[in-house]
């Protein structure tokens, strides 16, 4: 892992942006000098790491006293996309706009995305608690599909935050009977491209038997702050 | 408004059953010298106002700072039954034996509670907030049917916890696009004698643009702690 920029913001948090290998990633660790739990914080692939508002997120997550990381997984954010993913995203846009379905498109793309989003993910993980500011135990942030992957595949995740805006491909979504960590699960009632029903039988689907739903009117971005601050609590009854 | 019992609780949080008319009821004040916001805490149908649980989370809310006062309104708790009243729950227990459709019944039963308790509680309120030790604002916590009426016609309502579960009449369905105050949702998302979608329903009816549903899990009576603490956090962004 290696660190390529260095920024101490005003409340001592250290957001220092990495590459591993080919992965470009930013972490960002708490002013406390102990060694501090992590929250992976994943999201959907139509959106950069360096996203204001996820940006914004993560840092006031690291002021809360947890290390925060995020990369931007193969095809998403700052990562070449191929030739193909380029086509499907072109089918799903001339879908859409045709008011076509768009499962199986969706299907095609976010699929291989979560498929190739999961070991490196691992990997990141292994580097990041490799590192002496980094204690654990471990959360996941975010991204409902690569979530679900995850948490059933990586017992180092002890609890979960999914956000339910985003294609869930069908193998995730028979997956999620196998999620057995804590879950707070966070819709936004009115996402324009995701159905509402799919999330609910979703959150009806998870196997934990602690999970909660938390849902706000308004569109897939209007997620109102007061769940960054929810958020938070929930990773404090789990991760510390 | 006469106060019968007086108990002080360790955490200092000052217990008192009251009379007021024919009403009686039960405040919780805080500690604190300083008048404190009030929380109208009102229990469904079923439940008498000494429910360890519903005296449980009163305490706590006190604890916490709050006013909490809750009565038992008309035909509910000890107050005395009209024969009509006893002859609707003995038919609502007929037809939920026989498997026989229900909502008419509930209309019949839950209907005329809460049209008897709204008024109850309003002299209530007058009462509670001409005692020194209580300033307001005001929020309300608990029966969802009374609380849509309460909140649409009291104006000194600022904010309100609905819980789920209990049956709603169609006059307070209807009614739920005109609440308009900050409003969280409590759901048991397996509650045995609630239909999840009316519930689901009923979320996407309320007029404010300041809801949260917060599902979990679980049966009628299996709401988890951790909302005790969030439904404080909702009163503590809207009352103080």
């Amino acid at each position: 892992m290696h660190f390529i920029t260095e920024q101490r913001l005003d409340d001592g948090v250290l957001e220092r942006e990495f590459t591993l290998g080919e992965i470009p990633g930013t972490l960002w660790t708490p002013a406390s000098a102990a060694p501090a739990p992590l929250i992976l914080m994943a999201h959907n692939n139509g959106l950069p790491r360096t996203a204001d508002r996820l940006v914004a997120r993560a840092r006031y997550c690291a002021a809360q006293g947890y290390a925060v990381a995020t990369i931007d997984a193969p095809g998403c954010g700052e990562r070449p996309r191929s030739a193909a993913d380029e086509q499907v995203r072109a089918d799903l846009r001339r879908a859409m706009q045709a008011g076509e379905p768009v499962d199986e498109i969706f299907e095609s793309l976010v699929g291989p995305l979560v498929e190739n989003a999961v070991p490196e993910w691992r990997t990141t993980l292994d580097a990041l608690l490799a590192l002496p500011e980094i204690g654990g135990p471990v959360g996941y942030s975010g991204w409902t599909a690569v979530g679900i992957r995850l948490a059933v595949a990586e017992p180092r995740i002890a609890a979960a935050g999914f956000f339910a805006g985003g294609y869930v491909p069908r193998a995730q979504r028979e997956e999620a009977r196998h999620v057995t960590v804590p879950l707070l699960f966070l819709l936004q009632w009115d996402d324009e491209g995701n159905p509402r029903q799919r999330a609910l039988d979703l959150f009806d689907a998870f196997g934990t038997g602690e999970k909660t739903l938390h849902a706000n009117p308004g569109g897939h971005t209007g997620t109102p702050w007061l769940e960054a601050e929810d958020g938070i609590r929930f990773f404090g009854r789990h991760l510390t």
